[in-house]
C-alpha cells in the first residue's frame, strides 16, 4: 500500500501538448467503454427542471443580452449564502462567476502563479496544462492517503507562497485531506502571507460527509474555486471563485479581457434551477447514484483485475491506483483503447507526463453493464500485455 | 473633415485597467440614456424562436454534457458552408468555436501576438485591452475613411508580420475598408508570410451591401473572427475563428486549457436556430431596424449637436466623430453621465487612452425617444462645458 501515490519516474515523457483525456474524448467510438473522462451520468441530468427553468428564463428581459463581467447578482448572492451557511462568511462581491472552473484556474494562474506554485503530485491534468501553458513554474509535492507530505509542502510554499490544492475527493486520486491537514495548511498560508487556491469541484459529491473547506481556516488567504459541472451540468460551462475582493479584482479585469462575461443564459438557468428548491434533492440523488456506481466499479476491479491496487474513495468520480511497478500504464491504456475500453494512465497527472504504473478509472459515466464489459476488456488486455512482457523477459 | 480619425495626443492617460465601457455598464442607472456599449436592441431578439429551439435542444441527449473543445460538428459545418458560399472555401476543421469573439482575440493574441502586432488607431477597446493584458506590443496605424495609412501599415507589418484589423463597419469608427485596400492588405500579408486577424463581428450588419472579407484574398494568411453576439444574442457568448488547421491547432490547445470548451447549450441553441431557416429573415429584420436607428441618431446629432462632426456609417452599431479640438471628450462624457446620458470618449480606443476630442455613439440599443432625450442632455452639457471653458479662457 505504501507505493500508492508515489511515482517512480522512469524517463521524461513528451512535452504536454493537448490533454490526453480530451483527445481521447474526440476519437473514441460510441462502442468503446470509457473510464477516461470526468463526465457526469447524463441520465441523472435534471432535464425536466432545466427545461422548466429555460421557459422562465426566456421570459426574463435580457436573458440573451450582455451581462456584467463579475456575474449576475442573484446567482452570486446564492453562492455567497452557500458559503456563509458553512461558516465561511461571504458576500456577493466575494464571488466571481467564471466560464467553468477551468477558466477560474486559467485566470488565477495568469495573475498569481507566474512566479511559480506548489501543486499536488499527481494533480488535475487540466490545471497542470493551464499552468504550464501560462508559463507558471510547478513545484510538485507528493500526495499521501491523508493529504500532502507536509514538510515538503512547507519548504516549497515558503518559496512560492502559492499552492493549488484539491482537498475533497481529489482528481485523480480520490483522497480527501483530513481536517488536521487542512488546518495546518491554512496556518502555513497565513504565516507566509500567501495564497492557497482550493479547488472544490468535487466537494459536494460526498458519499458520507462533507468536510469544512480549507478556506474556512484561512478565509483571507484562499481562493475557493467551485463548479456546477459535477453537480448540475458541465455543458453550461459555469464555475466561480470565492475570495477577498482585493484578490478578485485583478482576476475580474483579466476575465473581462478573456471573454467579457460568462453566458448570461447559463447563469440564469442555474439561478432559476437553484431558486426552484430542487437542488438539494438533486444532490442527494446524484450522491446516492455515484456511491452505487463507485461500489460497482470497485467490485469489478477487485474481482476481474486483482493486480490493480487502489483505495476506495468516499466521494468524487474516480478510483485511482496502481498496477505492478513494471507495467507502463500508458502503453496498456493504448492497447485497451484498441480493444474497446479506455482509462487514463497515471503519468498524465504529473508534470512532464512521465511513465507510470498508475491509472485512473472514472465511475460516474459508465453503466453497470458497461463497467463489467469494459473491465473485462481491460483485464484481458492486461493479461496478454503482461504475458507478452514476461515472454520477452522485460 | 481631414481631422477625422487623426488623433492629437495631448498627454498620456492612466494605464488601462478595466474597460471604461464595462465599468460604465455596471454603474449606470436605468434612467441613464446609454450610447456607450455595443448592446443589441433586446426587442429584436428572436425570443420565441430561441424558446422553440431550447425545447428541441433539451430533448437532445447530451445537451447539458461536456462537448469537444473545437465545437459541436454541426455548427462548425454550418459556419464552413457560410464561408464557402462567399467564395472562401472552408471545411468544418477550419472552424474553431470560441466563447464569444472576445475569447478568440484573447487566445489568438496569446499565441500569435506575443512579439507584437499592428493595430488600428483607433481600435476595438476589448482587443487593445486583451492584447495589452497579454503583454503584446502594439503598433498602431492611423485609420482614414477608406481604410489604413498603407505606407505606415506595410512598414510596421514587415517588422511584426501580424495585424489585427476590422474591415467592416469598424468599431469604433464605423468605416469599411474598400475592396482595393483589402486586396492590397492581403497581398502584403502573403508577401511577408504573415498573419492578419480579421475581426468580422459587424460584417453582417450592413445597410447596403456586404463586401467580400479581406480573408478571401489571403485565405491561408488570415484568421477570420466571427461572432453571434451582434446577429443573434450576446448572452450566449458564442464566436468562432476561421483559418488553416495548422494555424488553429495551437489555438485549440490553448482554448482547451482556458475553458475546456464553449457552452454546449449555447452552441446547440444557435445550431437549432440556424437549422430552423429563420436566420436569414432575422438578419434582414435587424439590418433594416439598425439602419432606421442609425438614421435617427444621425438626425439627432446633426440637429442638436452641430459641433460634432461625423461620417454616417453604412452598417454596424456606431457613429464616430469628433468635437472641436479643444474639447476633452472624457471630461465631457463624465459630465454627461452625471446628467443622465453617456457616450464613450474616443481616447479609450487608442493604446494608452490619451486625451481626445473624439467620441463614439452607439445607435443599436436606445429607442428613438431615448435618443432624442439623451442627445438633448449631451447637447446641453456640451454647451455649458464649452461656455465654462470659454469663460475660463481655456
Amino acid at each position: 500500500m505504501k507505493k500508492l501515490f508515489f511515482l517512480q519516474c522512469h524517463k521524461k515523457g513528451d512535452p504536454v501538448k493537448r490533454s490526453f483525456i480530451r483527445e481521447i474524448l474526440e476519437v473514441i467510438g460510441s462502442d468503446t467503454v470509457s473510464f477516461a473522462g470526468g463526465l457526469p451520468d447524463e441520465s441523472l441530468f435534471p432535464i425536466e427542471e432545466m427545461q422548466k427553468a429555460s421557459q422562465e428564463v426566456f421570459a426574463t428581459p435580457g436573458a440573451l443580452q450582455y451581462s456584467i463581467s463579475s456575474g449576475i447578482p442573484s446567482l452570486r448572492e446564492k453562492l455567497a449564502s452557500y458559503y456563509s451557511a458553512m461558516g465561511l462568511e461571504t458576500k456577493s462581491e466575494n464571488i466571481l462567476i467564471t466560464t467553468g472552473a477551468q477558466q477560474a484556474l486559467d485566470l488565477i494562474s495568469r495573475i498569481y502563479f507566474t512566479a511559480g506554485t506548489v501543486v499536488e503530485a499527481p494533480a488535475y491534468l487540466g490545471a497542470l496544462n493551464a499552468f504550464s501553458a501560462n508559463g507558471c513554474p510547478l513545484h510538485p509535492v507528493t500526495l499521501n492517503p491523508t493529504g500532502l507530505d507536509m514538510d515538503a509542502f512547507e519548504e516549497k510554499y515558503k518559496q512560492t507562497k502559492r499552492a493549488y490544492l484539491m482537498c475533497d475527493f481529489q482528481n485523480p486520486t480520490g483522497i480527501s485531506y483530513t481536517d488536521a491537514v487542512r488546518q495546518e495548511l491554512a496556518r502555513i498560508s497565513v504565516e507566509n502571507d500567501g495564497i492557497i487556491v482550493e479547488d472544490g469541484a468535487y466537494m459536494e459529491l460526498f458519499f458520507e460527509e462533507r468536510r469544512a473547506p480549507l478556506s474556512l481556516y484561512a478565509p483571507h488567504n484562499t481562493l475557493h474555486v467551485g463548479s456546477f459541472s459535477k453537480t448540475l451540468a458541465p455543458g453550461l460551462r459555469l464555475g466561480w471563485i470565492r475570495g477577498d475582493t482585493k484578490l478578485l479584482q485583478p482576476i475580474l479585469a483579466l476575465k473581462e479581457r478573456s471573454d467579457l462575461h460568462t453566458s448570461t443564459l447559463s447563469q440564469l438557468l442555474a439561478d432559476r434551477f437553484w431558486e426552484s428548491g430542487f437542488f438539494g434533492k438533486h444532490l442527494r440523488k446524484i450522491r446516492a447514484a455515484y456511491k452505487r456506481k463507485c461500489d460497482a466499479l470497485a467490485d469489478e476491479l477487485t474481482s476481474q483485475l486483482s493486480d490493480f491496487c487502489f483505495i476506495k474513495p468516499k466521494g468524487g468520480m474516480f478510483i485511482y491506483g496502481t498496477f505492478p511497478d513494471e507495467i507502463d500504464a500508458k502503453e496498456l491504456a493504448m492497447r485497451c483503447l484498441k480493444n474497446g475500453a479506455v482509462f487514463v494512465p497515471g503519468g498524465e497527472f504529473y508534470s512532464g507526463a512521465p511513465l507510470s504504473a498508475e491509472a485512473r478509472f472514472n465511475f460516474s459515466n459508465a453503466t453497470s453493464e458497461e463497467m463489467r464489459r469494459g473491465i473485462e476488456i481491460i483485464a484481458q488486455t492486461y493479461k496478454s500485455y503482461k504475458d507478452h512482457r514476461e515472454r520477452n523477459g522485460a
